[in-house]
């Protein structure tokens, strides 16, 4: 008998049958003999009326206020599936944030769990109920209902599976997977039956959104066994998540191609070399809510650098009017910038311990005649910009270049 | 300076115009020093929406289940009334039931108030916010989330005034106030300033459907002073409730007119007169959870008697089945019934001290031709049940005869 703690999105609550479906798929395990605690999200699309609801109200929606809306939409379904639960005979009892209590500090729309009260949880499961908790919510310790931020369900099911001690947390989502890159540009990606925690964070930064970020550090903190299935299949085992002392020996160099297509790239061009030009360019960013991706500034020539970074596409243009005025007050020569550009990473654990993967990487970007733009770096991670054009055909020539093809 | 509960019902809640147009008006009573707690219904058509949402999951939905996915409508209204407020500049903080915390009993669905936490509300109120609490709900003492039943926010309207010990409850509807009889049925109708409560019962029970009787007996008990006004017009002072002692010594002799169109009667004729054939009978009904009106028997003749109660017409066929199963059981000689009649009634205080109001209601029927089939009377009310087609005709005649028109 084991404790899991399974997540269901909100595509899996799309509709009556398909909240039907998800309370078969929970009698099944507990009818295996395992004890079952279910997060649900809100009916996909519900959260985003209730936004607009609100914004009909109030242009910038008071926060407090926009928790106490938002939080409705898992209410219904933790509702919803309790009945679904019953109605097959499965004794269920739902609860909401406020209810098991996980309490939150106060930063509405975006707080962070800072403890779980799994008391009323664990005498309910040791009762034979099934326990259907909310997504997404919890209350401060003053009783203010709070929410934690899009994707937040995701990261109350890693939070309860810790608690608990849950002996898995299974998130089910509309693919059955992580795979080695996207199926849609590589029709040879393959699935993935494990992946390092490391290596999941930098597939889900890059692109691959099967996971909130969030949740995957939450899991890796608490060593929380985290499993990624579809919830669209009866078979499968899906992708687990593990820390990486559970690998393999022999494990594959890299684990997969990840890719951004969203991407923009801004540079300041003969930056005086001087210590704080980097807190004065990116402060200025920063200040204005504006997520940086890659950053990189090379070596110096002559007392001036050169400062780059990209970001997201859409804020390409106020980033840019930033610099313009950056420059000014830094002496600095010409700032400029193309939105025409992408990023393809390739990620894993394994390059650790094998020199001559970028190179690797290189030659065969080189040889399909794919010019490289910017280069950047981590312990377990290469990505390379490049102009979007050539987007499908690096992936697909990395995903040879390294072997991750199927069978 | 007054403590006001002002309750707005669902169609005050209709869209993001109508919400604003509140906040508007709670903001300029507000402006003229009062302290404010507003109660709000969720937005028209959400709970019955939500209700048949759950119905698509479970056929007969499990009732704390219902509650918990029912209790969202409220909630979304909260959260955009105080959005609404604080866009107007208006401090405001919205409550839950469990907020509150208004504790009830755990009968899910249909939950009685058994306590009120008023401490954070009146901190709130004397740091100089608008509290928005939401209708219709509360938790029992195990923290389980119910509602009051239908039409269940003007009953926590009437018992946060109590706990409050507010001055005045106002209930804002789509009416201005109660009147002498319906004015689609007579244009002459006139508003009354003031009705006793209960004058209010028998008006509401009779079909002027404006407030919950629940509310109105709550009202009476706890001596709570109820307005009811319109949400729609800006200026009228409404119909006051009050206990009887608040009215004039000089009051008509009749409040209003009220009728019900949906009634059909039944009757067992050649009932053996024996105890226990009130409770055969009746006992039948309510056991088909059949609710019954008016109930006449008249003194027997010759060992039999004849039993008539009115019903709901679209109870009538399945009484009629029950009845021709206790005629036989009871050896009674015939169940007659008919669909097409009606109730109209004089209801007022005054009639106590006014004898003949029977004699002149009757004299004023007859003049006009309208036979009466049934008489039921009790202090503050004489009901007649006559052929439908004669409704209108008599509602104006009665009027008439008790002088209630405009002027």
């Amino acid at each position: 008998m084991a404790l899991i703690v399974q997540k269901y999105g909100g595509t899996s609550m799309g509709s009556p049958e398909r909240i039907k479906n998800v309370a078969r798929r929970v009698a099944r395990f507990q009818a295996q003999g395992h004890q079952v605690v279910v997060v649900v999200s809100a009916i996909s699309g519900e959260t985003n009326r209730l936004i607009a609801l609100s914004k009909e109200i109030q242009a910038n929606p008071d926060p407090r206020e926009l928790d106490v809306v938002i939080s409705t939409g898992e209410q219904v379904t933790i509702g919803l599936l309790s009945m679904a639960l019953k109605d097959i005979g499965v004794p269920a009892r739902s609860y909401t944030g406020a209810q098991v209590r996980i309490t939150t500090d106060s930063a509405f729309t975006k707080a962070r769990i800072l403890a779980i009260d799994e008391a009323a949880i664990r005498a309910d499961l040791n009762a034979g109920r099934v326990v259907v908790v909310a997504g997404f919510q919890g209350v401060d310790e003053e009783g203010n209902i709070t929410t934690l931020g899009r994707g937040g369900s995701d990261t109350t099911g890693v939070a309860l599976a810790a608690a608990l001690n849950a002996d898995e947390c299974q998130i089910y989502t509309d693919v059955d997977g992580v795979y080695t890159t996207d199926p849609r540009v590589e029709p040879e990606a393959r699935k993935l039956d494990t992946i390092t925690f490391e290596e999941m964070l930098e597939m889900a930064s890059l692109g691959s959104k099967v996971l909130q970020i969030r949740s995957v550090e939450f899991a890796g903190k608490y060593k929380v066994k985290l499993r990624v299935l579809s919830s669209f299949q009866e078979e499968g085992e899906g992708t687990l998540i593990t820390v990486e002392e559970d690998k393999k020996m022999e494990q594959p160099i890299i684990s997969g191609i990840a890719f951004n297509r969203d991407e923009a790239k801004l540079t300041l061009l003969g930056v005086p070399d001087r210590p704080g030009t980097a807190y004065t360019i990116l402060g200025a960013i920063a200040d204005a809510n504006i997520d940086v991706d890659m950053i990189i500034q090379n070596v110096s020539q002559a007392g001036t650098t050169d400062f780059s970074f990209t970001l997201n596409r859409s804020e390409f243009a106020r980033a840019k009017e930033i610099l313009e005025a950056v420059k000014t007050s830094l002496g600095a020569r010409e700032v400029v910038g193309d939105t025409k550009i992408c990023k393809v990473s390739a990620v894993g654990v394994g390059m650790r311990s094998h020199p001559g993967v970028a190179s690797k990487m290189f030659k065969a970007l080189a040889e399909d005649g794919i010019n490289i733009q910017m280069i950047s770096t981590s312990e377990i991670k290469i990505s390379v910009v490049i102009d979007e054009k050539y987007l499908e055909l690096a992936v697909r020539v990395l995903h040879k270049a390294f072997g991750l093809e199927q069978g």
